[in-house]
């Protein structure tokens, strides 16, 4: 090894600064999915814990704000608690010794506000809740750039409703399209998927030691509080759903925010991956925003490259596996609490939270400043000619032909198109053209109707009205009427 | 290679008969997933679709009777059409080039039923269709199974509310818990992941060869009906429900069965990994309903295996991946039709349904067959002796304790716990009750209210009221009033 | 449900046909990896143990040849042992069952034979070996497919080493590159793949019920024999490798086999995407080579779809996620035979083979008659005009150019390209070669020097001793000199 | 939103500083693996580079001192190049400009050193000999931790030949065993995979711009280098493999690197998944050492958590889909560099890096200090009685057997068996004991005899033998010369 290589310890650069994670490296997803953002949440629950035991009268007057104060993440280092952590397996029992110092050091008037900490909770019960509020805090956030970036392919529908494209289906021309459509059906798939996450709970956890609520029941003895109305207030405080019942041992919360972070991912990656092939030189159909010193090179001058959807769809890649180890970890989790497969849920859903963020943050600077180009669109749908209007031909022309030589109208459509395949690229057009015309009679159509069949813009079907059914099947996602994207609280991850 | 081992296509075994797939390998199964039902829901697809045609005006009168005959699955050869398959990708191509012959063979009296098949269709729309048909059969049975099951777990949770067992966390002995709790537990998560499957919906699908309608709408034209009210009326001769525009693109329909399916299993293998664990020899707490011929060993004459539960755990472990296989297609899903992924949906949702089935019969089975050994409980209850209660006895007895050498009593109790801790491990029942007696001065509690507190019975907490809770927030799933479970369509898949 | 949706178990099609499997749909592949071949190699294993203990006079003199009759694969129905398999969850059991029924019929003379049938051995001795012994011949197969793909891939390096194209990065054109260069590293991703494919080994298990080999050293006690010879002459019975001990708990037999398999798609997954792209009709570099009935649409007449390409890409697609269930079933294999992992394996393993088989088959047909377009690859090159070369002008020319204001050679010719990029794109060629003429003083590069570092041609490297130096380093992969492709065998999976 | 959960960027947490991953949160882990050690190892590759150039008189003299000085890693912010990072898409590109800038203020003497940099590579030329670096050192460090643990499972083994206890399969009591046997295998699989991983080669990677070393031939024209030389030169300098040519596309480097840990770490779980079991309170055949502070519980004064497992089970289950990622990358790895799927491997890279190396700690800890009860193993093996030996009784005494009533000897003591397991379990061993005196003639077999086949001890088959050659096989990993695990630098993650 050699010395500029050694593992470098001392250079003091964090674990995991994002180095290689371009997708997520934002100040905003930092801050609601990082470290830091888990600490605050732990240190929020056990606060929010002993407002709730202070109103019920089960901790001593004014410990809540005590606790409060000592509870400010500034006073906590994540690293130092992360290499603590490895003691009891999970940061909250370090967190705790250090919390429970900073309540004694600041409960001056000895009010033993101590005991308001952590009182009849456990560690999943923390544990649990923080990444419920973690998850809520971060599904808002996203939310808002789903919705931002919904409304901006609403408007990318609206306008381009009869820009005329062709269509694809295995990699091949299908039928003349409009951009227009498959904006909207951008916005389908990305607005079905909004719609999911804006469904999902974020319940309290509160079971207690092995989810009897045990001690619990020993504190609230003799009040008028219970466990479950602690819960409640728990619950309350932190803005999270209440829960009938703890779900320690029953993961569909945690699945459920890992199946609908992947889905809204999936609805990102299906645009990225349409935008990157239609960003290529030789289709040139579309282009990313352009940002100082967005997609250079390091070695080629002249490159730009469309990072936005390739950093999009490298979030894309990554988040099925991550959804799933959360169900590897809800199908796995034995007994009351687990033997590693609740472990497994914290940086799977830590991750999955920031990518989906980062890479909401891009979809939506793209979906917003998206260039679009109609001449290559029409130049791209022009490279078959008329031969793409074979289908609708067929179906037009067909009913009018008289049989011949026993074969169908229909038959004698698909010699035409058979004839035209064996010349030469180049000359199809003109050959399907001149086939088609002696194999229909004049009589039985005209050139004017021919010429019309022949029209990419004469057979978009139902184009429009499908674009608007979707949007009007998801009013909420398609408005403009949004919380502006230049606020300071979205503006930072796009900075 | 010895003859023996040569690959032995004459022998005309099928591809997959489930011969390493025990754990779906029933006839139930097989008849809702296997390939016949994926053909069986094709035909029915292409059969619903011309009595719509017909319905509509826009097919011959008589024709949907025929195409109706011509689709009997017993007329066609999965595996010929599997291999056809190949040339165009998918197996509708050649499935249609079949039933277009059928067609044209029973179309006795002429009447052009040909034109009622297919028309305007596109492979995409008939395959995604006939996946939902598929999903819409399994999903409704696997409820039902979901539901039996759930009505068992809902008895154990009842009969034994006051069973007491020991409560386990990281592998090690928590507190006292209930045998009742942990059957309401296992009903929560799997009710919980019943209700959402039960949200699950089926949408018709229905885009034309580039999702634009384009056929249809030339179909339609001059006719009372449109592309959508053709839709809406397959929509209904299926039973799936009817979708505002084709999501051809857009897979959330796809990625939600999986989602769905996946949280199903989850809660199928938490169950399963604790039977497995309670039923080992020397835990004994539970064993598996016996069946003649069920876990039995090819070596060992006295064994008896817990199969079912191994075989669900097998179907568990699976899931996940199969779930995140159709997020991964959902993300790739590039152009109007992708170059692959689309591809990559169809055996892992049929997979994912056939393993959720297969589970479901056997967790059913053993759900409503469980033997349950309160003797063992309480034995491997009783193992850590009374120091179980440390917990409970800090929260009783530190607030009587003065404080004494600077230390709480809250200090002073957990003082006790580290000292009993090193005595011999059968020491440490009788030494901890003597190091609390002699900690705690009589006069502060009597030795009757001390036993009260080591009397695991005594610290339950809410165990009763939780499982109340949870079986009635899901009534719909708790009820013992089911299907039963021996009706030949259900039995079938334990038989 | 409609009739004619309903479960079709009647219609007798088999569990799985390979309907929704089109990649893999072929007689080969089924023959090689289906229940077909399973059964025939887990009776092969019985078999095989019958002539070793024949050998080592531990059965019966005669007993062997009774065996191996009564294992004959054609005595015995995949379905209906896959149905009794749920009863002890492996389809060794009821197979055996069968199998000394078959051998005491066919023991006509009475000899004892069934003695010679599995004793000593578990059903997971016999099922892991029967699994290697499915698993070498598939590899054996999968391997000349790879060769026979390597080969073409070394052809059309040879061929193409100066058929100009462009290199592409993030979906940018980048610089000059050469088809055979591309080849090439298709090739070489292909032939390290298959290397380490080439390395991967069987190994025979034998360990008996709980792998102590207790009942093999009983049965050979006082012979010449050990459990350890009895192994390795299954293992030279079967053409597999010895094991120096029982490997029942480690599994890194078969994630080997799995990382190989995957590794393979990988390379596969790698050149499909790429002809994917080139073959699209903006691009319309290469083509895939055409076949009667191939590439069809069931909707749109004129189309031609890279099927090869589009069902390998599928089959890439779902290698990884196969790959990782062999590792989750490993990392899980707890006790001396685990509770549900290793169940996991068999289908994964089975599904992994089909899927690189299928593949294997169609990449060779798509390289052996992959048809290359050099026009429109040079078009494409040319697409971005002299400016694609600005890395290599930047490089020859900027150590000519003196300090300018302060602005180095470099820096001033980073200027003539950020202008260049202000002008129109159909302008920037024209433009480039202007201010780039302006920038750089004739004495210090004269016109014909400009004109030749603007060539694409001169600014391509290394490219041919790229390509010499990767088939160089494979040469059992690069040679022509392989079993010809139209043997019956291997014509099999592509008729 | 609270204001103590409100998103808490301002408290200078660092993105992800381990707190949700207590199995790899040690210094060491993160000094191999953490962004720091991802800087440095650019860094290094950029300085190696320099030196290769000045060695090959391609930059200036002194340059590479410079550059050296310029590329020590405390000069640079981790965070800061990872925010900067998203407009290109890779952090090389903002590293370089620093890197740049420190080398024009240190260049003092204005050589031009600037010239050393980055002169004809590309990022990913960096970027991917920079990860090989990092897993280069990373996996040195495992291989030491796994070779420690392998020595301590020998150790084991050797000790505890002879110590009685039960094999179990399916969950159930199958067989007489070993604890010796069962550490060898534990060793087994974990010796096999350190092979493997052993073997893993690190080579390095230089393409250039499109990977045609185009500007380094133009670099190196008229001089003696060549880029292949240059290559080399970079090799040596880093302590990397040479590579014959570019494998910008092919990533089997990559994918072989996580093959090689996942497999590693599948050995990490099995041997986890078994401790878990073993120490449970039921059980109690092992224990984890103690440490102060490990195991603790926030709830539970007297618990004692299996934290070493637990934490190692975490990792096992999360690493199969790591993998899985990197072969996802490998399989669409399109182009000459990819949208996306290259930007997936960094991150799948280096958790699954730091979860390896974490684990290894936590194991070898665990295998040095395992705590070993062959009393309580005793206990468990005779919780069955002697039924457990029906199979080598069958072995041994049905020949002895005359048919009786047409039945064989070896039905005959199934009927034993069979008519044993209907008593209560208590009383299944005396009744064993008697079915079985009473159907064995005493004139066919002693009471002594009898007795000594129902000793378990007298039924372990091969178990040493076995042992041995597993030792044998891997005398590498066996030995106990080994570098002392109390070093500084091991040390460093259990401290």
């Amino acid at each position: 090894m050699t010395d500029a290589a050694a593992p470098n310890a001392a250079a003091g650069h964090g674990v995991d600064a994002g180095l290689l994670r371009p997708a997520s490296a934002s100040p905003m997803v930092a801050a609601l999915t990082g470290d830091g953002a888990v600490l605050a949440a732990i240190l929020a629950v056990e606060a929010g814990w002993a407002a709730a035991l202070e109103q019920a009268g089960l901790a001593p007057a004014g410990s809540a704000a005590v606790v409060a104060s000592a509870a400010e993440p500034g006073r906590y280092k994540a690293a130092d608690i992360a290499v603590r952590a490895q003691g009891g397996g999970n940061p909250v029992i370090p967190l705790l010794a250090d919390l429970r110092r900073h309540v004694a050091a600041l409960d001056t008037a000895n009010i033993g506000a101590v005991k308001a900490v952590h009182t009849s909770l456990t560690s999943q019960d923390v544990l649990d809740t923080a990444l419920m509020l973690l998850a809520r805090n971060s599904v808002a956030a996203l939310l808002a750039d789903v919705k931002g970036t919904t409304a901006a392919l609403a408007a990318l529908a609206g306008q381009h409703a009869d820009t005329l494209c062709v269509g694809r289906s295995l990699t091949q021309h299908s039928l003349p399209y409009t951009f227009g459509l498959r904006a909207a059906q951008w916005f389908h798939g990305l607005a079905a998927a909004g719609r999911q996450l804006a469904a999902v709970e974020f319940p309290v956890q509160f079971g207690g030691a092995a989810g009897t609520l045990a001690a619990g029941t020993v504190l609230t003895a003799g009040s008028a509080a219970t466990p479950f109305s602690l819960a409640d207030a728990l619950a309350a405080q932190l803005g999270l759903a209440p829960a009938a019942a703890p779900w320690h041992t029953s993961r569909l919360p945690i699945t459920s925010i890992g199946n609908a972070a992947a889905a809204v991912l999936d609805a990102f990656g299906k645009i990225a991956a349409d935008v990157l092939f239609l960003s290529r030189p030789e289709v040139a159909e579309v282009a990313e925003p352009r940002a100082a010193g967005r997609g250079v090179s390091s070695a080629m001058p002249q490159k730009q490259n469309p990072v936005l959807s390739v950093l999009v769809r490298s979030t894309a890649l990554q988040a099925p596996n991550l959804a799933a180890q959360l169900h590897l970890a809800a199908a796995t989790f034995n007994d009351e609490r687990p033997d590693g497969a609740w472990h497994t849920e914290w940086p799977a859903l830590q991750q999955l939270l920031a990518l989906a963020l980062g890479a909401a943050g891009n979809i939506r600077e793209l979906a917003e400043g998206l260039q679009v180009h109609p001449d290559a669109m029409r130049r791209n749908l022009d490279l078959a000619g008329p031969l793409l209007l074979a289908e609708g031909v067929s179906a037009a022309v067909a009913p009018l032909l008289p049989e011949l030589d026993g074969r169908s109208g229909k038959q004698q459509l698909q010699d035409v198109v058979d004839q035209t395949l064996q010349a030469q690229p180049s000359e199809q057009p003109s050959a399907y053209r001149k086939l088609l015309r002696d194999a229909v009679p004049a009589g039985l159509l005209t050139d004017l109707r021919l010429e019309e069949l022949l029209d990419p813009a004469s057979y978009l079907g139902q184009s429009r009205e499908i674009s608007r059914r979707i949007l009007a099947a998801y009013p909420d996602f398609a408005s403009p009427d949004l919380p502006a994207s230049a606020t300071d609280a979205n503006g930072a991850h796009r900075g």
